[in-house]
C-alpha cells in the first residue's frame, strides 16, 4: 500500500515537473520574443530598397512640359463614402445638393470602384494607377510610427510607407509643368522620405492618417501647424468607435473639413492662371464624426448625415472657387470615395461593407465634371476603377505612360465621354492581403473572398474564405450563388482570375525589364 | 558563484515545480468536469415540470365545440425564406407565380415579423401567440437528442423541447373539433411527450429538426417510416455548408418538398368534408439545398432558385387542392417564414440576414389568402408578427384566448382586412438569447443587438452589443444612426422596450396568477 503511495507520488512528480519546465521555458521564449527579437526586428526594418529608383528618375525627366495639354485637375477623395450616401446615388435622408448638381451637370457612374475595400491599398491604386498590392500597399492599412500594428507589419516583413520607386500622379503633374497641391489625408506612409512633399506635392497641408489614429497632428508640408496633444496610451493609439471616441487635445476635429476646404479655395485663387493639380483628401466620413457647427444636428441622417452635408458644402466651395475664377471649362473635377461604406455609412442596395470584397465594399460614387467638355448629366453604366485616373489622365495631358512598370489601369475617357466601353473586367482585391478574390464582367461577378470575418486582424490575412461564389450583379445583390448554374462563365472568370493572380504572384512589383 | 548558480537552479526548480502542479491540477479539473461532472449533469436533467398543465387541461376542456366558427385554416412556413426571395417581393432572378398569384387574390404584408431570427424561437411563438422566451425556446435553437450542444443546453440548464404547459394553436384546433395535421419540420423538441403528436397534431409526417442536423429519419407520428442511415462522426451531427454537405445513406433530400406535398394533397382530399387545421412547415430553403429533379437548374436563381420554385409549386399544389374540393372560400392560407434569409437567400433591400437584430433576421414574407372573405390584391404596410396568429385565429373561431398566462400576439384581423392597425409597436429579440434587444414604431426603430458576432456559439449569450441605434425604418436601410438626432424618440422607445424586458424578466414564462 505504502509502495503504491509513493509510486503515485513520484509519477505525479514528475510529470509536474516536466509540465513545469515546459511551462517555463514557454515564459521564457515569450519574454525572449516580446524583448529580444521583437525590438531588434523592428529596429532593423528598411523601407523596400529603392532599386527602381533611377528609372522613375529617367521617366520623369523625359516629360516633355511643351507637348502636354495643361487642363486643371482636381481629385475629391472621401474617406468611408459608401454608395449609397449622397442623395444622387439614392439616399433619402441626407442631402448632397451641391454634388448632385456637380453630378446632373456632368458624368454619374453606377459602376465605379475603389482598388481596395479599404483605405491605404486604394489610395496607392488611386495615385500609382497599380493594383494596390504591386506598390507594397495591399495588405490593409499602414499604421502609425511606432505603434505596436505598425511594428509587427515591419517585424512580418510587411512595408508601412509607400516605396520610392513608385510613380504617383502628383510627380508626373509636377513633371508637366503644375503646381501640385495636396489636402488631407495622406496614409500612405508617415516617415521622412515618404511623405506627400517627397511624392510630388509642391504644397501639403493635412493629416498623416486616419482620423482615428493618433497623435493627429495637422501638417504644413513637414511641420506641424497644429499638434494633437492627446495622452496617448502606450501600445495603442487608435480612437474607439465612433460614439465614444478618445477625447483629442488640441485639435478640434470639427473644424478638419472647414480647415481644409479654405485651404483649397485658396489655393485654386492663388493658382488661378496656371495649370494646377489638386488632390484634395477628406478625412471624413471617416470615424470618429464629427460635423462642423454650421452643419452640427441638421441632417435628416442624423450626425453621419451632418458629416456628408458638412463635405458637400466643402464641394460647393471648391465648386464656387472655380466659377469665380473663371475655371469651370478648364478644370476636370473628380469626386469619389476611397472605399464602400463602413458601420454607418449607407452601401445603399448593395451586399456588404468596407472591408468586404462584396459589392458594397468596394463599389463608390464617381462624379466627374468638365464644363463644355465633357456630357451633361451623363449616368453610365460602364465600369471603371480608381487605377484607370492614372493612364486617363496622362492620356489627357497627352503624356505617355512609364514604360519600366505595369500600370493596371485602363484610361476610360471614352466612359466618361460616354463614346466606349474602355473596361470589360475589373478585379476585386483582399482587404486583408490584397490578393486578387473576385473578377467581374458586365453580368457575372466571381469571388472567392466574400466575408472577411476578422478584418480586424489588419492584414495578417485572417480571411474567412467563403465557397466560390457566382452571382448575377445586374438582377440581384450577390445573394444568390450561381456558381453550379452557370459553371462555364464561373470556370471562364476564374481561369483570367487566376491567371492575373499568377502575373502577380510572378512579379508582384510588376517590373518591365 | 557556485551558490548563486545553486540558488538559481533552486529558484527555477521551485517555480516550475509551482507552474507543474498548477497545471497537472488544470488538467485533473478538465478530466473531472468532461467525465465526470457533465455527464452527471446530463443525465440528471429533466424538462422543465409542468405545474401549469392542469391549467392547461381545463383550458382546452373549457372550448365549446357547438359554439366556434370552423374555416379551414392553413399555415405554410418556409425555413430561412429571406424577405426579398419571391418575385411579389422583388426577386427578380427566382420566379414564384403560385404564391405571387395567392397574393394578387389576397393580402401581402411589407411589415410582417418572425418573432427571433432564428428557428425554434420563431416556431414556439407562431405555435404559442407567445414570445420565444416564455416556451423557454428563446436561446437559439434545440439540438437533437445526444448531440453535444443538445447536453450542453442541459447542462446550463436550457430548455432542449417544448414545455408542455404551453398551449398550441394545433390543440386548440383539436379542442375545437378540427381535424390537425402537421407535416415537414419540428423543431420544438425531440424526445417522447415533445413532439408533434404530444401537442394536438392528430397526425405528423415530417422530420424532427432541420436538414443539417443528423440523424434526419422521416416520421410518421412516432415511427420512423424512411431511416437516415448515415454514419455519424461521435460528437458532430451536423451537415457542413450548403456546397459541401456530409453525404447522407438512406434519405433523398431531393424528394423531401414532395413528398410533404404529396401528403398534404392527401389530408386535404381526406378531409374535405370537416374542418381542419394543416400545419405544413417545409424544410427548405434551409440548408443544405435538395431541389425536385423536375426543378433542379430550372431557376435563374440557381441552385436557391431551383428550391424555393419547387416550394412555389408545392404552395400551387396545395391551392389546387383547395380547388378541386371547393375549399378555397372555407378556407384561410398563411404563407410565411421562420426567419430572414441565410447566406444564399435575398433580405432584399434590407440590412442583416437570419441570427441578426437588423431587418433582414426577422423581417419576412406574409402572403395571406381566403377567397371572398379578404380584400383582394391589397398590400398592406401594416405591422404584424407570427406571435399574432395565435390571438388573430382563436378570435377567428370565436374562442377565447386563455386566462392563465399572457399572450403577446394580438389579432391582427383588422389589418389583414385592410380596416385597422392592431399593431403599434413591435419587438425584436436576440437569437442568441431571446431577450429582446430591440424596439420598432411605424417610423423608427430602436435596438441594442445589431450584429450577432458570434452566431455558432449557439445561444451562449455571446452577442456583440453594439451601441444604441435609432433607425428612420422607412427612408433608411438601418444604415445612419439618429439616436443623437431625435434622443427623445429614442428615449421613447427605448423606455417602452425596458419596461416590456423588465416585464418579461419579472415573470419570464408569463403566468397570470
Amino acid at each position: 500500500m505504502k509502495k503504491i503511495w509513493h509510486t503515485i507520488k513520484k509519477i505525479t512528480k514528475m510529470i509536474s515537473r516536466i509540465f513545469g519546465y515546459l511551462f517555463l521555458s514557454l515564459i521564457i521564449i515569450v519574454l525572449l520574443a516580446a524583448f529580444v527579437w521583437y525590438p531588434i526586428k523592428v529596429a532593423s526594418y528598411t523601407p523596400t530598397p529603392p532599386e527602381h529608383l533611377a528609372q522613375k528618375t529617367t521617366y520623369l525627366e523625359s516629360i516633355n512640359v511643351e507637348n502636354t495639354e495643361k487642363p486643371n485637375v482636381i481629385i475629391i477623395l472621401f474617406d468611408d463614402l459608401g454608395y449609397g450616401d449622397l442623395s444622387s446615388y439614392g439616399n433619402k435622408l441626407i442631402k448632397t445638393p451641391a454634388m448632385d448638381s456637380v453630378a446632373k451637370h456632368g458624368v454619374r457612374f453606377t459602376n465605379f470602384y475603389s482598388s481596395s475595400p479599404v483605405c491605404t491599398p486604394s489610395r496607392a491604386g488611386l495615385l500609382t494607377g497599380r493594383l494596390p498590392i504591386r506598390a507594397r500597399a495591399g495588405d490593409h492599412v499602414y499604421f502609425p510610427e511606432g505603434h505596436t500594428i505598425g511594428n509587427f507589419r515591419k517585424v512580418r516583413g510587411s512595408a508601412n510607407e509607400l516605396p520610392k520607386d513608385e510613380i504617383l500622379l502628383p510627380e508626373v503633374f509636377k513633371s508637366a509643368g503644375y503646381k501640385t497641391s495636396m489636402l488631407g489625408k495622406w496614409h500612405l506612409g508617415d516617415i521622412d522620405g515618404h511623405l506627400p512633399n517627397d511624392f510630388g506635392f509642391d504644397e501639403y497641408y493635412g493629416v498623416r492618417y486616419s482620423n482615428d489614429m493618433l497623435p493627429l497632428h495637422i501638417y504644413r508640408n513637414a511641420t506641424i501647424e497644429e499638434e494633437d496633444k492627446t495622452e496617448l496610451v502606450s501600445g495603442s493609439k487608435s480612437h474607439t468607435d465612433e460614439q465614444d471616441p478618445i477625447k483629442i487635445t488640441g485639435l478640434d476635429q470639427t473644424q478638419l473639413t472647414e480647415k481644409y476646404t479654405r485651404e483649397a479655395v485658396k489655393f485654386i485663387n492663388n493658382n488661378k492662371d496656371e495649370p494646377f493639380f489638386l488632390y484634395f483628401s477628406h478625412s471624413f466620413p471617416h470615424v470618429p464624426h464629427y460635423a462642423s457647427k454650421e452643419h452640427e444636428g441638421k441632417s435628416a441622417g442624423g450626425l453621419y448625415g451632418d458629416v456628408v452635408e458638412d463635405l458637400d458644402r466643402s464641394v460647393q466651395s471648391v465648386m464656387d472657387a472655380l466659377a469665380a475664377n473663371g475655371l469651370e471649362e478648364n478644370t476636370l473635377v473628380i469626386i469619389t470615395s476611397d472605399n464602400g461604406a463602413d458601420y454607418n455609412g449607407s452601401s445603399g442596395n448593395l451586399r456588404g461593407r468596407k472591408q468586404e470584397s462584396y459589392e458594397g465594399g468596394q463599389r463608390v460614387p464617381l462624379i466627374v465634371q468638365w464644363k463644355n467638355k465633357l456630357p451633361e448629366g451623363l449616368v453610365t453604366d460602364e465600369m471603371a476603377m480608381n487605377i484607370d485616373f492614372f493612364p486617363t489622365l496622362l492620356s489627357l495631358l497627352n503624356i505617355k505612360l512609364p514604360t519600366d512598370r505595369i500600370i493596371d489601369g485602363t484610361n476610360i475617357m471614352p466612359a466618361i465621354e460616354g463614346t466606349g466601353s474602355p473596361n470589360d473586367i475589373l478585379y476585386y482585391t483582399s482587404a486583408a492581403s490584397g490578393e486578387i478574390t473576385g473578377i467581374r464582367n458586365d453580368n457575372y461577378k466571381y469571388h472567392e473572398g466574400g466575408f472577411n470575418a476578422f478584418p480586424l486582424f489588419m492584414g495578417m490575412g485572417a480571411v474567412m474564405k467563403r465557397k466560390p461564389q457566382l452571382n448575377d450583379i445586374l438582377l440581384d445583390n450577390e445573394s444568390h450563388n450561381l456558381i453550379n448554374k452557370y459553371p462555364n462563365e464561373a470556370a471562364s472568370l476564374r481561369s483570367l482570375m487566376y491567371k492575373k493572380i499568377d502575373n502577380i504572384n510572378s512579379n508582384k512589383r510588376g517590373w518591365i525589364e
